[in-house]
């Protein structure tokens, strides 16, 4: 699964997983650690086993006779992960009287099925899929509202980032009975096979730097031929582990292709975070770090060795903010916090979320990566046992064919990467399109903070607008029922 | 499960298959015999069996250049009987141009997992459910559309009757980017725990008898105490046999509960098959016939030997219309016919699809005969080793909140037993629910008839025109998108 070729799409998938995961928590907050009984498998009749799924619990701002309940559909990591950086949850509860309620992903954080074993092979691997999860949501839920008094008739919205924004607008479109709306922020539900171009996410990359500054785009489009033609002697190698401040030499040409890989993901990581303020996630960073990164990289016209020294300052941005990294470890990988949740994220990716990644570098400034569906499934035969289920997303939930669905806010931020496999127009009058234009990856969804553009305040506001109108509209149905 | 007071339920789930499958076939049906394969399990990666899945295809009428598909979502049994019997499908197929396709249900006809080995235990037989179903019929209609020149872009029209009409409202529920309007005829879908009482089913069985005659109700009411008394003695229980022409003698009170219930069942039949013009499924009837049995119970004060008498002219309408049954063996029932696929069904309502049924014997003119859940369980855990997941099909599909689903018409006969778990008022602007007079169970289904009332002709057409309209929208919203 190592293989240097699908390298950048392994990395960007662990992306999902780092943003939200290691954001720093800039308040402690408050909430019950709570564990629901679920089946491990929801929808056959041959394993009856069940687990405990964790949820986080915060009634302090719930209104108790039938205030709306607020869930996160966590995403690939631990639940307090997803709870510390989705503070925009956490900021609106108290005006809407919600309770607030962050349910951990299967598979993730506390909550595995069969404890350590569940990661070992298919037997126990193989309950990992959205359609489970989002059953684990329906029933948590469902749960909830039997046995609080006072939330039977709780209106429902969910929330979710990235991969959490699949789930959230998945749980909407599957469950409209249990959920009432989602907001689903930065959620890339076509980037699957056949649906968009395994290329858009690099190309989008690319456009963030370039926004910044085409001589960076060009800078960075550049190098890769000097890197590669340096890779291929002893003496060039010599070069660029100094250059790039390496903490082992770089031996052979595969470890030349490691460094290419390693800076190809540092470029997709940045655009990724590239927050309007400091924040730490992968790494410390700087306010708008593409910007700071860019700085460095202002002159393609310079002779190969300057190019490169510049790259280098460039990508010590990222690598050595806080000035404390003493060498760059390229095998180590910017991942390294990510060990108890990147594996069963590749599961998910060989079984069922199957993203196609390439890079052509003509339309992104990438260095060429082609993306192979059956080299893909040889190496998912060989990691799980098992072959993706390449169109299986598609069948389940519809990719653009979503019309007849309602109630969702997709939210994109304009410079997210990932917003190239996201819902960027209106689907109808009630699956609703939001681009935020100075926004990377669900910016939105964060806590409200002093450094917000504009864009991403408005951005809040649609959303809470909605917010209120499906908790309306369920109010409405409720009483309609009622009456009759 | 033969346990005495639930046989009222099982002989009623029972009938929800003998109704479809053993109708006369009155014409002979064009349609290739095809396969499709499945997965065995639709949502999890432990098992990746695959099995065939039988469907029936035809052609003949179809609009090869993106002319509507017709899928009837095939319900608990062969799939040829449920072909015979959707007249309605085959006969407004012409006029739409539309692609026929009848899809077997797993478990049931030809559609074996595991071939003999399917139903023998959990192992084997823990695939079958709804949900499971459902995914079979999206990965066909899925399949197809692929690998159909002119049929990527044609909009997909489902019918179902009873369970069949159920998987059709939860198709469209589940799945609406795959079939685009649902015509659910007769399908209970609120007939689970907590949401529809247990009783309502022998309500309305009873009503019809009412509205036929009062003193026809008024006759089977009072019925019970009088065989129970003979009951009591060897002397009676001689009376009884002969009355009512029984093969073999009452030996002890068990044998009159089960002539008890041998009764109930048939009055729950006859109102359910009620139609205007003689048919053959469960026994070659007469048309409408509860109201030829009635004609032999006008007169409730007849004293107790006159009343058994004409209750026995009546029940001989249902069991020897044709004059050829020399006795009538009640223990062999009135299922005979139909053991290749009861046993999967009892494991459906054992599994998931958990109807309560009760007698009070106050609102209804039948025999005290209560429903308890733990009764119910215990008898499921020890035919099939498992407890019925009581709540399911509410969690999964909603129950009475289904108001944002849409493009769904619920069609009831205002004479079918099974009303009563129906959906009979309008849910939204796309959720309809229509009424038919002169109706018993999926009437509006079957196939034109000089007999049909006016009532049905209304519904046949109203329900042509949603789908045309569904069918419309498809169309334009493909149009929108090409254009966009």
């Amino acid at each position: 699964m190592t293989e240097p070729t699908m390298n950048g799409s392994w990395v960007r998938t662990a992306v999902l997983v780092a943003v939200l995961l290691l954001q720093t928590a800039t308040c402690q907050l408050q909430y019950e650690t709570r564990y629901c009984e679920q089946r491990v498998d929801h929808f056959s009749f041959v394993n009856s086993d069940t687990y405990l799924q964790k949820y986080l619990y915060n009634d302090t701002f719930w209104d108790h006779d039938g205030g709306p309940i607020f869930i996160y559909t966590g995403n690939e990591g631990d639940i307090e992960g997803f709870a510390q950086s989705s503070g925009f949850v956490w900021d609106i509860a108290p005006e809407f009287n919600a309770l607030v309620i962050f349910a951990e992903h299967r598979y993730y954080g506390d909550s595995m099925p069969y404890g350590e074993l569940s990661t070992t092979n298919l037997t126990y691997y193989g309950f990992l899929s959205a359609e489970q999860a989002l059953a684990d949501f329906a029933s948590l839920i469902y749960e909830i509202k039997n046995s609080t008094p006072g939330a039977a008739n709780s209106p429902v919205i969910s929330f979710g980032g990235s991969y959490g924004g699949m789930l959230t607008a998945w749980f909407r479109m599957k469950y409209p009975h249990v959920v009432d709306g989602g907001i689903a922020a930065s959620a890339p539900i076509l980037q699957f096979p056949g649906v968009t171009p395994c290329g858009a996410f690099a190309e989008v990359v690319t456009r963030v730097f370039t926004e910044v500054n085409p001589e960076c785009t060009e800078t960075v489009r550049k190098s890769w031929s000097i890197i590669n033609r340096l890779g291929l002697t002893e003496e060039g190698r010599g070069t660029l582990a100094t250059t790039f401040s390496l903490c082992k030499p770089l031996k052979s040409y595969i470890h030349v292709l490691a460094l290419i890989s390693w800076l190809g993901a540092i470029y997709d990581n940045v655009a990724e975070v590239n927050y309007p303020y400091p924040a730490d996630f992968i790494q410390p960073l700087p306010a708008w770090p593409v910007r700071a990164m860019c700085e460095h990289m202002t002159d393609s016209s310079e002779d190969d060795d300057t190019l490169l020294q510049s790259l280098a300052l460039a990508v010590n941005v990222y690598s050595n903010y806080t000035g404390d990294t003493m060498c760059n470890d390229i095998s180590d990988s910017q991942e390294s916090n990510l060990t108890s949740s990147e594996e069963p994220w590749s599961f998910q990716s060989c079984a069922e979320m199957v993203f196609p990644m390439c890079q052509t570098g003509v339309d992104d400034m990438f260095y060429v990566s082609p993306w192979d569906y059956d080299t893909y499934a040889e190496s998912c035969y060989e990691a799980y046992g098992l072959m993706p289920r390449r169109f299986m997303i598609e069948m389940l939930f519809g990719a653009t064919k979503i019309e007849d669905y309602s109630n969702i806010v997709f939210s994109n931020g304009h410079l997210d990467p990932w917003s190239g496999g996201g819902i960027l127009y209106n689907v109808s009058d009630t699956v609703l399109a939001y681009i935020i234009e100075d926004a990377a990856h669900h910016l939105d969804l964060r806590g409200s903070n002093p450094a917000d553009p504009q864009s991403v305040i408005d951005a809040r506001n649609f959303e809470k607008r909605y917010i209120q109108l499906w908790i309306d509209e369920a109010r409405i149905n409720n009483l309609a029922k009622k009456s009759s």
